[in-house]
C-alpha cells in the first residue's frame, strides 16, 4: 500500500460541500466514485477541511491508500476523465504513510470575492456576493487588520463547529478592490466553522457604519457569535492555498 | 414612441447563439419574453450581431422601440429582474430613431480565451479552448500583425455568411499571455461570419508548425476558406466592446 496526496480544484455551486451527507451529493463521494472507477475499490479519502455547500477551491487537497501497482499518471489522466467538468485534477505525489491531508496542513489561505456594482455579472453571478452599496475598502482594512495575530475566534465561528479549542492564528487579513471587485484574503493556521463567511459578513458591516472599523478586538474578546456581523454567502469564498 | 438602446452582458454557454431560431432557446428571445413582460408587448429587437451558439458578450447592445411612458429606470431595474441569471442588464438609454445597433455600430473587439495548460480548470471551461501542448504567443502575434489593415477577409469565413462584401479593416490583432491564459484580440470595423475563430484556430496552427507564421497575406490573397486553420471551439470567444 501506499498513500496519496490528490491535488483537485472544483466549481463547488452543483455540490452539497466536501463531506459525505445524506441530503445532496458532494465532492468528497464524486471523486471517491472516480477512484473506484479506476482502481476497482472506493477509498477512505481524506480531506484537508470540510468546504460548505457552494463554496470552491482552486487548491484542495486529500489523501486516500492504494495499491502500489497504481502508478500517479493513471490517477493524473485516468482520473481526471472520469470526473464531471466541475472538478479537475490538478496533481497526484506519492506521500508517507503518515502524511494527513488535514493535520499536517501548516496553514491555508482562502479569499472571499464581493462584486461591488449595481449590475450583475452573468459571470461572477456564481462566484461572487454582489453588494451594491459601495464599499470602504480602507475602512474593512481597518477593522481586518486587527484580527491578525494569536487569538480566541469563537466570536467568528457558527454554532455547529466540532472543535473545542477556538484559538487560531491568523498571519494575513486584508481588503483589496480591483475595479468592481472587493477581494477578501485571508491566511491562517486553521479555520473555524464559517470563519472567513462571518469576518466577511463583518468587515461589510463595518464598511456600512453598522459595526465600528476599531470594533475587532471588543468582538474577539466578546467570544460571542452575536458580537459579529452577517455571515457571508456562501458562494464567493474560495479555499485558495493549502500550506504543507 | 421611443428608440432605446439595451446594453446587456451574457453568459452563451446554454444559449443557441443570439438570433431567435427554431430548434433551440436565444438570447434574443429571452430578452424579448423579458420586454413583453414588463411592457405587455413584444418588441422587435435588433442586436449589434449575431453571435453563435456558446459564444459570450460582456457587452452587447441592441435596440427596440416602445411607448414614451417607459421611464429608461424600468429597464435597467424592471427587466433585470425578469432575466435568467445568465443575462444582465448592463444599462438602458434613448437613442435617436435612426440609431440602428447594428448599422449604427464603427466598429466591435472580440477575445479569444485560450487555458494553455496540461490541467483543466473548472472555472474556466465554459470560458476557453483548453489546449495542452505550449503555444508560441510571438509567433501567434506575427501571424496576427499581417491582418491588421484593410484587406478580403473571405479565407476567414465560413459557408453561410449572409453578405457579399468580404472586405474589413483590421486595427488591432494581437495576442498575449497572462499565465496560462493566451487572450487573442481583434478589432475591426466588421466581422465576417466565424471570423474571429478562424483566426485563433490559423493562429493555433501557425503555433503548432502547420502554418508558416508569414503565410498571412498569402491565406489572404488566397480568398479560399482551405487555406486557413480550423474554426476554434465557440465557448472562447467574447464580444469585449462595440463602438459607436
Amino acid at each position: 500500500m501506499k498513500r496519496m496526496l490528490l491535488t483537485i480544484s472544483y466549481d463547488g455551486t452543483a455540490y452539497h460541500g466536501w463531506q459525505v451527507q445524506p441530503n445532496g451529493i458532494t465532492v468528497q463521494e464524486t471523486v471517491q466514485n472516480a477512484l473506484c472507477g479506476l482502481i476497482g475499490v472506493r477509498p477512505a479519502l481524506t480531506g484537508c477541511s470540510r468546504t460548505d455547500a457552494g463554496v470552491h477551491a482552486r487548491k484542495f487537497c486529500c489523501h486516500f491508500d492504494c495499491d502500489d501497482k497504481f502508478p500517479e499518471k493513471a490517477f493524473l489522466r485516468g482520473l481526471d476523465s472520469l470526473l464531471p467538468p466541475d472538478i479537475a485534477v490538478r496533481d497526484c505525489a506519492e506521500v508517507p504513510p503518515d502524511f494527513h491531508a488535514r493535520y499536517s496542513a501548516k496553514g491555508k489561505t482562502y479569499c472571499y470575492y464581493i462584486l461591488n456594482s449595481r449590475c450583475r455579472d452573468p459571470f461572477a453571478a456564481r462566484y461572487s456576493w454582489k453588494i451594491e452599496q459601495e464599499l470602504d475598502a480602507d475602512k474593512m482594512n481597518t477593522f481586518c487588520s486587527g484580527l491578525v495575530g494569536r487569538h480566541d475566534f469563537a466570536a467568528f465561528s457558527s454554532a455547529g463547529r466540532s472543535v473545542e479549542d477556538t484559538v487560531r492564528t491568523v498571519s494575513e487579513c486584508t481588503v483589496t478592490r480591483s475595479g468592481d471587485t472587493v477581494i477578501l484574503k485571508v491566511t491562517a493556521d486553521g479555520f473555524l466553522y464559517n470563519m472567513v463567511r462571518i469576518i466577511t459578513g463583518t468587515a461589510v458591516g463595518v464598511s456600512f457604519g453598522k459595526i465600528p472599523p476599531d470594533a475587532t478586538r471588543d468582538i474577539i474578546n466578546s467570544k460571542n457569535r452575536a458580537a459579529a456581523g452577517d455571515t457571508a454567502p456562501p458562494q464567493g469564498l474560495f479555499l485558495e492555498e493549502i500550506y504543507y
